[in-house]
């Protein structure tokens, strides 16, 4: 099958590679769309050290499976590939298994080819009535919703989400839901245009914010990102914190001593509110949909993705 | 009256100052004996840019104030002076009030004088059966209890102290009384023998400890002390950041996102549970009192507090 791999050299190309074998309890998934994420962008740049296919975000169609109520439908899969026997598997928290794998991000080949394997266990259906270029969106969704997992929130507080690309729109548009008195802070007028469109307050980075938020969203995706949080949010207040950088992310963190702030990291989250929302149109990510690329063109998709004016690059299978 | 002072200059001396006016609400109190902090030994290198008379560990008698039940009374302070108006104080944190003055480190002088004034809202009395060497632990001894205002701890818990300096020490015996799983990491044999006496597991940070802890504390009052926390806290565990240090602290807190760690900055606690525990004996902490200084000699009692080897340096007016 072909696939985009980053091999040996740290090198992104478009190659064949073998059609992978599902083990037991795995289903075999020929891929339709995939999306770019910035975690892949970062691990061209060498983090998590990742060698293989990347690829996290897809929708597909179960080939080969075990389970019959899975065959042939269309499917989009949890990342996380878990024991179920260790520590961390124990205390219900899977997605920190010890001996996890993730696709496209450790341990495991992801999606930008043919063909994905998956446990079944990972996978939800698509509903009939959903696009591929939305469904390709659950798993970013999840991961906006992993935040309302850790924190609650509710309409009385003021929330600031710092970054206007793929992750903040969506964590932006998941937390509106909740409250109101949000603001999205960017440094792109394109991509705050489309949360203006949506009613959601969006306001360059150069323009002035009012500090004292009860909650501020790290997805800046700069290791710049925690610092200016710590200048926003409110004594006890908290800090989400979506940032995942190769370079490492540092910051003066005496202001969270003396302001006792919470900080909590955020990996990934639950799909069934994710698919619910995408389904119900509560999350809008078609007009984020900046460009589609065909696998052969997977190379020129991951420049394009790197433009800062750009936000999600799909690859059509 | 005769003060320790951070002059401009940013030097600490002896000299000749007003006694204290008490404004109205306030109490006059007569300092017996005062203790230095790291917080202390950091503002002379420049933390906070204070200036005057520093020192927040103090117990004194009430020479003056308007309540008749305070006057002549043997007490400790509060060290939080807060204006009861502010956003803050409306939403019940009132020790992050925006206009306050924090004993002897912002924007009020301390203790290491003969006298020192507080807002009467602000004194506990001391019970007569408390030594002034053990009441003048109570402000230290608050500000572990913080701690269990913020997480919860129980007898299931995995717990690393970072730290076997002062508030460490305190940190270890009050966490202690929730969870026997305790371990205190520090560098100095003499003081982890202080726990070791009180049967709390204490080690050298050069030999091996497990991670995974469900809570680790940061209490070694070094920049290195979160990135070291990072690595011992288990997935979704919790750290609490009590350092502050005049230069800023940093870490690399991509672990912090990647293992979806809950980072806690803390401060100030409340003085009840804290003479309470000091009254029953379920703190001891008469043993960390290393030496004695009268005021006369402040300059060389600072001088003694920062030795490595020594914990609390007291000074007597």
């Amino acid at each position: 099958m072909r696939a985009l791999i980053l091999d040996d050299q740290g090198r992104l190309r478009l190659d064949d590679a073998p059609v992978p074998k599902p083990e037991p309890g795995e289903a075999l998934i020929r891929v339709f769309t995939a999306g770019i994420c910035n975690t892949d962008l970062e691990l061209v740049k060498g983090y998590m050290g990742f060698r293989g296919i990347p690829g996290h975000e897809f929708v597909g169609v179960v080939e080969q499976c075990g389970n019959e109520h899975l065959r042939g439908k269309r499917v989009v899969g949890e990342i996380n590939c878990v024991c179920h026997q260790c520590h961390y598997c124990e205390l219900e928290i899977p997605h920190h298994c010890t001996r996890r794998s993730v696709l496209g991000i450790l341990k495991r080949n992801g999606a930008f080819a043919e063909y994905v394997t998956l446990p079944e266990e990972n996978l939800h259906l698509v509903p009939n009535s959903m696009r591929d270029d939305v469904a390709v969106f659950t798993e970013p969704t999840a991961a906006a919703f992993r935040i309302l997992e850790q924190v609650s929130v509710d309409q009385e507080d003021r929330v600031i989400v710092l970054g206007d690309g793929k992750l903040g729109q969506l964590i932006a548009q998941v937390l509106w839901l909740h409250t109101k008195r949000l603001v999205c802070i960017g440094r792109h007028r394109s991509k705050l245009a489309l949360l203006e469109k949506l009613k959601i307050a969006a306001v360059l980075d150069t323009e002035p914010v009012e500090p004292g938020a009860d909650l501020v969203v790290d997805a800046t995706g700069s290791s710049h990102g925690l610092g200016r949080a710590l200048e926003l949010v409110r004594p006890e207040g908290t800090i989400v914190l979506k940032t995942t950088v190769a370079q490492g992310m540092t910051a003066d963190m005496s202001l969270s001593v003396i302001n006792e702030v919470h900080i909590v990291g955020s990996r990934c989250g639950p799909f069934r509110p994710a698919l619910e929302a995408l389904t119900l149109g509560n999350v809008e990510v078609r007009p984020m949909v900046s460009e589609h690329f065909k696998l052969e063109d997977g190379v020129e998709a991951f420049d394009r993705a790197r433009d800062p004016e750009v936000l999600k690059v799909l690859i059509h299978v």
